[in-house]
């Protein structure tokens, strides 16, 4: 195993020097310190920090720009209070950081986590282009992933829940009751999460004997491009339903739909995704499929105990649970077929 | 919630016969007390019973033609010991029970855990026409299975290791060692895993460039037709490695190609799933993907424990790791290419 010795070796200088960086000594230069603690992460030393009985820290790492946290109505306040619920109990001290892409470029995630002595972290809301990510790919710090999934690394685990179970139920629901040609919009394909679900749509259409067009689908980063280009595109087909990406998508079409005139759900069901807090107060309220976000966290916690204890969890996934609001219903059509 | 007094004014009988037949009396006949006991769970009281602290008792139901536990050298024994390791030290009485579809036909899932007072169950080695696999899909006793995926019921969880990944890693081995053309060799598709795996097979394939031709897959029930049939028409198509759905198979691969009088690896490479305890022990050892088995079992309770405690968790996958030995290496065709 890596010792002090061993990094004052390679890099030709003494053990008492790599030592005080190691503890965060103030009379060592900040570029020395970077130094030491780059060649400690190099030579694996982080394994043997990791296990020492001090190191009971843990950091929430989240990319403010994809997910809120602060209040209780935000989709990120419960995951990390699942998280704390299980961990501060364990003893574990957690902090929450929040980062940018440019903190993760100014610093490799494995020197950071070194440099504030956090054992393991659980990382939420990054998208496939945030830095960091790269180095979930080789780390050997545990990293705990919400909707994000590293193959091939044993020190990283994914936890979400089973969303070809939540595509399931969506589109079961519309089918018992008689939809048949549905639509899919959700924002852009470039995070793990809307990838999957995009796929997953797909395959649970064509499980249940749906028609499974691609043009069915609609995506965009912009709002705007969803509401104005897509949704008018998949009423014009003639879609009796369509399941949203995420409730906010969802919910902006519940009220584009009315102001162009359609009644809901007669004339159209629509499902969200995610249930967010205001899910329950959208007009009419939102049929969707629920993530349990305290149970995410406390998932997450369990993970990152595990990649700790060298018991090597890759995935996690909760069940999906469909919750029928009044967003969804027969459609006109059928009703018309039953009178 | 479902009282003894629901129970009893539902067959029109007393709430002391009721009581005998939960507390398994011997004053009562067994006809009775299998329509009490069907009744109750029929009414849910499965759920009451489940959360009383008297019910410290898990059971692992092992589907013996399927899968051996009694002895270390058998693939099940590590599984049963890591489950035992978490449990018994938590207070859990853990029972191993064997089963055969005889066994289930005789009587319903739900009403076996209630008769027999487990809280919870492990189940092992099912294939998809088990009997129980039915029940399993309503009912509300947890069940954690290993290697079984129920979608859509809460009270089910699925504990495995992630076989895309493995046969992610399996297929890049190959690949970077040069082989192009790859077979698959594995017994029928009737198991939920086979399935997963042959699908993981044609994935990665395609992932990684290389050809996906359907024909390039072999699976039988019967050994000798994969031996016989399958592996000579894979040779015969050119292949310079073969992947094989288990170990078993890739051992009897091992030797028969050597009866052929093919040189290994430098004819042909081939690698294992599982890494059972024999593949050491292989001529040439054999290159396979390692399931943790000590860690399928831990993750087992764990899962089992969480939908005890409303956690619903629907799967656990930990991360594949390839074990390198030296039943696979550079084709010959290649090395010739560097000469």
């Amino acid at each position: 195993m890596t010792t002090i010795q061993d990094i004052a070796d390679k890099l030709g200088i003494s053990k008492g020097t790599v030592s005080k960086a190691l503890n965060d000594a103030p009379d060592i230069s900040e570029t020395l310190q970077k130094q030491i603690l780059e060649t400690a992460v190099e030579l694996g030393y982080t394994r043997l920090r990791r296990y020492k009985n001090s190191a009971r820290r843990l950091c929430i790492l989240v990319e403010e720009e994809n997910i809120q946290y602060t209040e209780p109505h935000h989709f990120g306040h419960d995951i990390v209070m699942g998280f704390r619920q299980m961990a501060e109990p364990a003893g574990f001290e957690v902090e929450i950081v929040p980062v940018s892409e440019d903190s993760q470029r100014s610093i490799s995630y494995e020197v950071f986590m070194l440099q504030n002595d956090y054992a393991a972290s659980f990382v939420l809301g990054f998208s496939l282009n945030d830095p960091w990510m790269t180095d979930f790919e080789t780390s050997r710090t545990p990293a705990v992933l919400y909707d994000n999934q590293i193959r091939g690394n044993p020190s990283t685990a994914y936890i979400g829940i089973d969303n070809d179970e939540g595509m399931d139920l969506a589109v079961a629901h519309l089918k018992d009751l008689g939809h048949k040609k549905i639509g899919y919009l959700s924002s852009a394909l470039e995070s793990h999460i809307m990838q999957v679900r995009y796929n997953a749509f797909f395959q649970a259409m064509k499980q249940h004997g749906l028609d499974t067009d691609p043009s069915l689908a609609g995506c965009s980063f912009f709002m705007y491009e969803c509401m104005e280009k897509h949704l008018p595109r998949l009423l014009d087909m003639g879609v009796t339903a369509l399941i949203c990406g995420q409730d906010t998508i969802a919910n902006a079409a519940l009220v584009q739909c009315q102001q162009l005139g359609y009644k809901l759900p007669r004339d159209l069901s629509i499902i969200g995704f995610d249930d967010l807090p205001i899910s329950p107060y959208t007009s009419p309220p939102l049929t969707t499929i629920r993530q349990d976000r305290i149970n995410i966290g406390k998932c997450g916690y369990y993970a990152a105990t595990s990649l700790l204890n060298g018991v090597s969890i890759g995935t996690i996934l909760l069940h999906a649970q469909l919750i029928v609001r009044n967003s969804t219903g027969v459609p006109a059509c059928k009703k018309a077929d039953i009178i």
